[in-house]
């Protein structure tokens, strides 16, 4: 484990719980306290302040990095260098060029690399997808991914040198992702429009955005990204198909309704707001999150000699396709998302077929009105002219 | 009542329900026999094909009009011409132009205007709104209002010259001025980013949209419209401040389930796309969709003298907005909102303020971490540099 | 209005409300300062505190009895004797001998009598009714109807002589004929089972307690009424059917979430226990509450020369129900509902059909089991036996 | 693992999946071709048809028993008799005296047993459970368990010898259990009123039953069972204590909705009662049923010597408590519930303290009234007597 922040923490608490078989057995930190205390908290056998030196380490299987974005590539760099498998927090790199030379040192090594995007391991999105994929939606049109809270637990992220950018690229990457899973994979990203701002901070990243990624098929991957929310943890998923939609809330609204006068008790509710009055706690947060099924795949995958659901050129693309984001925010334009290094389908059509009605005409509605009459909406084939016919009850 | 179409059933359902005062005296409609149903289906002494000798009449002391959006201007004008108040159905026109020239028709004849913008009358709307304005949010940063269904119920509304768009102009004018309520009338939108495309039907103008329309003091409205949404109509609000957050479910998700085999009967639930299985009715639907609350301040506003709460001007304003969303959708720029005519404030500056920490330091934020220590995120005044201080437990 | 306290005020509110051409034209109270201010608040012409007079004024055509419950009689016998039509809130005896008499005097008087059940006329409660009417549940096997919140509003409430309970007189009336409607008002109750607590307040009537209703056809209405709840007020109904469920929600989960920090304002929400974190109103509590539609029903039934929906023989069967749920508390077991005047079906069985699979067997169910088996539970005709047949996919 | 059923299947699958150490090494089924193919389908070393044998074999170290019920006390005194730990699904036997006979066979062997009482290991109770013990309720007044659905998965559930009885003994485990967890498990359950009724199915058992169970603190835990509900699987839970109020919502409303037209697929939703419209899948349908936090707390129970938090005792208790519910029923008495083997505590006294306002009152209520008033509800401690004071805004 390198790094024993918050992250570092929620990975460790996920993979000692429920009797999993995969050990954590030494930490790294630039800090020698840090690594200390996370090392008693968790009873491991080691703890370090030399990285290399903890990779290095005979009975270490793989590597997991939860350090800060600007640490990444040093750390990935290094697994690759010492043929460890490597799995790497989110976002992968600052940017596009970072992750790049990131997934190229990890092919190269052909050592397994794993992208810990845990938002697209939630069981709600793993069964949502698999729906999709079924074609319970038919095709894809929208998707719109939400994060949201009041800001991050660490100072490094408030500084953009060193992560990056602001909710953009913390939070962006999730978003970002989870529509690209249920687009497709293989079609491409074209462009991206965003807005973003700092509305509430003193800070110079943005602290809210809002974005839409245009695919190649014409469907749309829209992300709501904040710093600046108030009520706890906004997580919220949509998809629109032509055949149907999905809505998900993984965090504020999960079926778990609490509330207190908060006199009885010292209590007080994770990353809540208030401790006080209605509260919506999670079961099982880091559940809910989806670390159990990510490191699941991972090391599922390391064993099968597959690669897993979330890698390194997943993160590649996502941090182009944040890369455009962050042009746009300032060009106020469409930018294009710059893929040097594209493995999906070439040509993607914008498919689109109509419903004949007869020959005349397409069949563009049909309706019952309150009244009882049904009304019918038609396209005339030959001179595009609308014309509706309504049946009294 | 000039129009006898679905929303014209909808205003006379609701203006004969609780034993209301206002009566409804007589029909208009360029189709005779749709005038003669109307009439009989609501009981009028009388219903004509002429407009004119409609509005004219005697006994007539306000004019509703329920048309296409085409015929909007000829009747507004023949209103004003006659000296009799007017109420105009939604959106005011095809264009800011058209709606201006109504605007200045009916203020140089001196009538009264309401301008029939339901959505901000939903019971929902307006107590949010003094919530709003109560300072129970703060400073607004962000507003998002959604409408999606699978399509309206007329032949017009799917021809671009009679209507003047799409789902931008039909759907988008009810969640620019929802938006625009909630950030405040008085701060002029500045600028509008809008993608749309015709994903689904047989059509010319686009079915599907997303835009975000900035106001000067940095709030942004967004508004999400499509014909394309599966599962009835979705419709929500949400408002994002510096101390609150809003969420409003006007439609599908109001505290009313139903489960049906559908074996025992004939039953068919209103405006659902099923008729078995989960369904979600809502109880009154007039009432949930802002009308009754609409036709009385508009009505109270005549007696009182006073202007209603949505008025031609602010038709006029959301046309404005509106024509820069098809002009952004089309360039893929950012487009300026043109307002020749703007009464609100003349500049409004993006109020910020930070909370000093100490002499030093800003306060980013402070947070309780799951193992129970305390953080505090810091800026140096001077520096702008952030640091972090951990307080164990 | 005969009363100025919370519910006549409740009462006024609605029909000053919305344009409604009723007029409330003077105001009874025994306490001659509220007689004034309620008058003051509403603009009434006059306020008495003589009952009489107040009822007998020649430009009265209906009088709204909103008293305690210990002097509903004596107000609807003075009705009854100056023949004036008479509508009285809920419930409408302290007991069944009580509420029997003024049904006895309404009747032998030959005035209009209506029962102001509001909550039998939320839009709700209405659609959902029409739904259940219409078959789309099947035949009703269970209702449960829940009114809790932490206690009311005046002094009589918690004295049990003048009340004639606790939370079962007072909520337990609403609950019960919500049941009632949904089983079928022909269907006659049979027995109550009840227990009942004096749980948290120094008070000697019951503040919490849950019954069950059982009618003639097997149905069971339940009913749970609490004055020790925390968190608002809890109004929720569901209906199971032999082909549907109905979930209804009325109060603190409408499509309505807020959530606030308190900081800018002095914002108070209504009803709400507390006024800052996440919070619940509701859009429009007169209308969400059924004063509306009870109102209009009311007062059009007077025009139509009809019974009103609820009418004091539905009042008189309620306070029977409530008898039986008093002396089951007490006695602990199921108590028989004394119904000396029933008016609804001599008997109805308890029907039930079962679905023949074939000529051998009963099918009991069949399922798609999570491995993709059809399993087939059977029961034989002849013997009884249970057996189940199962085919792999 | 004794069985090969549905139950089995789960609990096999909970085990198998992320990564758990824990493995499951052979299998016995009655029918040798169910325990083929269980064999098969996990991959297990050995399959039998013989009880002891399978027991018996060296490298078992647990048992789990998933049997029908008829089946338990044989397989459990096997285990006693052969020393192996065992832990045996729910309920734990027909009825009291066949879980006595099993709670005393384990202890005098000296074994290891845990009683599967998944739903007290949900996410979702566990975190409920921690904050109702940390007081963020108060003291608990009422809980309600609820688990309905259209019926059970084998024949022997519906044959009533082999049982134990209908809904009340399938359904009614849990929701008792979840109950006396959330009251306390060391304050002694007195007395059980309970309906029931064979609503629907061609069987002897009931399919639908409600039960109230007094606990000695004064406290109500309320289940509510069926096999008769339409729309899914209907899991929620409520908790009404004196300073607060939990809901959960296990099933069908946990933030996963989803529509679809079922045009485009042969997709099949797990356990809905239909494939097409508004859907509610679960993400993860193991977890949030408690399956694996529950075998995680068993094996870890194993590991450390201590027991589990669901123990054969428990089981017993719980068995007790519906043996006076089946009693109620029949008896349409309340019933006592006999336990000869009481292990909690001896006398827990209905404790309630009231606030006094001042020398003179008790506060019943203090209020904000719609129009700003504040209103007092006190109590004369001396008379009883019940006044109000209102103070005008």
């Amino acid at each position: 484990m390198l790094g024993s922040g918050f992250i570092a923490r929620f990975y460790a608490d996920t993979l000692h719980a429920q009797r999993r078989k995969d050990q954590i057995i030494s930490v790294y930190s630039r800090d020698a306290a840090n690594a200390r205390r996370f090392a008693e908290d968790y009873r491991l056998a080691r703890h370090d302040t030399d990285m290399e030196k903890t990779i290095a380490a005979e009975n270490i299987d793989a590597v997991i990095i939860a350090l800060p974005n600007h640490l990444h590539e040093e750390a990935v760099l290094a697994c690759a260098r010492l043929g460890k498998a490597v799995l790497c927090t989110k976002p992968l790199g600052r940017n596009a060029a970072e992750a790049k030379r990131m997934l190229e040192a990890v092919e190269q090594a052909g050592i397994f690399a794993g992208y810990l995007e845990d938002l697209c391991y939630t069981p709600k999105f793993l069964k949502s997808l698999s729906s999709v994929k079924a074609g319970a939606l038919g095709r894809v049109l929208w998707t719109k991914s939400r994060e949201a809270h009041p800001g991050p637990h660490s100072d490094w992220f408030w500084d953009k040198a060193l992560s990056g950018g602001g909710a953009i690229i913390d939070l962006g990457c999730h978003c970002v992702e989870i529509g690209r899973n249920f687009i497709g994979k293989s079609v491409r990203p074209v462009e991206v429009m965003c807005w973003a701002d700092t509305q509430v901070h003193p800070i110079e990243a943005e602290d809210h955005a809002i974005g839409l990624v245009r695919y190649e098929n014409g469907a749309i991957g829209q992300f709501e990204v904040s710093w600046t929310f108030r009520g706890g943890m906004d997580l919220r998923d949509e998809v629109m198909g032509t055949e149907g939609t999905i809505w998900l809330n993984s965090f504020l609204r999960t079926g778990f309704d609490m509330f207190t006068t908060g006199k009885g008790a010292e209590y007080v509710a994770e990353k809540a707001e208030s401790a006080t009055g209605w509260l919506f706690p999670v079961g099982d947060e880091a559940h809910e999150l989806g670390y159990p099924h990510m490191f699941s795949d991972m090391f599922d995958a390391i064993e099968e000699g597959r690669p897993p659901m979330e890698t390194f050129y997943d993160g590649y693309v996502v941090n182009a396709i944040l890369d455009a984001a962050f042009l746009s925010a300032k060009s106020k334009n469409w930018e294009k998302v710059i893929l040097e290094d594209w493995r999906g389908d070439r040509q993607t059509s914008h498919e689109k077929s109509h419903i004949s009605y007869n020959e005349q005409y397409y069949l563009i509605k049909k309706e019952i009105l309150p009244n009882g009459d049904e009304k019918l909406i038609l396209k005339e084939k030959t001179t595009g002219k609308v014309v509706q016919e309504t049946k009294r009850k």
